[in-house]
């Protein structure tokens, strides 16, 4: 049966780290608000006050979420950390799992940061109304929170008992598959704050490579329903929150 | 055998989600860096690159973390995901035990809306020297998401189908204990703001009054291990940040 995926569709946002995992294990999904207007209204009932009776219980706050038949799951670390078992992605031991959504925790830490500095005043108000904050906020993330996140997933490679192919283990999870992304967005929103970024973080980079050499993958990322970065997700190109980092930066 | 719980010593912080599934359990654990220099210097070093070599791989990123045994877990919510079942803090059914963890991830996204309300900025710079940002971040959070937060949790505990005691099923679970001090922490930050906070979502209230009585957790609020709300941790008073929310607020 079908995974349904409820996410907004003229952006790659939070739901593209469920999509990457839906795809990479070739899994067959919706996507629902994609497909028209009835998809969008049933995406917009489940956070409609009025529509509640006809849902159940555990109503989500916002999207993403996903509808396994009777289960609804919210927050998208929580999706994949349902949907990692269920897709083979994630390692068998217990505390390899528990590792694998402590690092899914801390991207989606990454995530958030990356779009406070397009909106560090308010997700409700226009980023024009918040420039000259943004440009504060953001040039602090190019010197010192991205290459402390970076710094850290590359000091977690090299620390892998089973090799740095993967963060944890010896096998692929949804966390690579989350990281590959979270650099694909660093990469297209600050491409000057990222310059040396490759040979600062190497297994990071490598890593990077070798998700998107992934045959299902590589498929997706070419296909129409990968959509294209733009300036209403996360990851924004706006060249003036760009910059390359500070000499003396570096967390 | 007792947990070890890493947190800073100085402040409730994310911590204190942790350390209330662990009061109200009657479990045993050490607050190792409130233990002296020694527990503060095992703290340091898990966040240290040239201490790798003593640890295990699953390194967190940052505190707080809980280190059972073999086990390693970092990231608030997924220490709470681990300890649930040690602690008998979920309900059995695991589409109910993904909700608590869907809630205990919004509560988590609350709290840094909460944080960053002081520090729009930079986490790493000065309260001083971002105050006009702060202010406007902190207007909208009175306004517009505090009040929307706030409102989804009262949806959830009247659609609960086992009443509206607690948040999802018939018995307490951790996100109701880290709704209660989400509540006391905005309650503390912004006093004004939260005026009419009882009213408006008067099964929030009821929760948080629920969750202080238990026996344990009064115990624990009373004594010298529950440190004080400070300028130093997510919720700070400050006055000029906080106002009652504008008469036209409201998510």
């Amino acid at each position: 049966m079908a995974y349904t995926l409820y996410y907004w569709p003229m952006l790659q946002g939070r739901g593209e780290f469920v999509r990457l995992a839906l795809e990479d294990a070739g899994a067959a999904y919706r996507d629902i608000a994609r497909e028209g207007d009835d998809g969008m209204g049933a995406l917009t009932d489940w956070l409609d006050p009025s529509q509640d009776a006809q849902h159940p219980p555990a109503l989500p706050f916002a999207p993403p979420f996903l509808v396994d038949g009777e289960i609804v799951v919210a927050q998208t670390a929580n999706i994949l950390a349902y949907l990692g078992p269920l897709l083979g992605l994630v390692p068998e031991a217990p505390a390899e799992r528990l590792f694998v959504q402590t690092l899914q925790l801390t991207i989606a830490d990454a995530v958030a940061e990356a779009h406070d500095t397009h909106h560090p005043i308010a997700s409700g108000l226009y980023y024009e109304d918040q420039k000259d904050a943004a440009r504060a906020r953001a040039g602090d993330f190019i010197d010192s929170r991205m290459p402390k996140f970076l710094a850290y997933f590359e000091r977690v490679l090299s620390r892998n008992p089973a090799g740095d192919k993967w963060l944890v283990g010896k096998t692929i999870s949804y966390a690579d598959l989350s990281l590959f992304q979270l650099v694909e967005g660093l990469s297209y929103a600050f491409p000057r704050g990222m310059t040396d970024a490759a040979s600062r973080f190497p297994r990071v980079a490598a890593l990077r490579t070798r998700v998107a050499a992934r045959q299902r993958l590589r498929d997706y990322l070419a296909s129409p329903r990968r959509l294209a970065f733009n300036e209403e997700g996360i990851f924004r190109r706006y060249p003036e929150l760009d910059r390359e980092p500070r000499a003396d930066a570096g967390a």
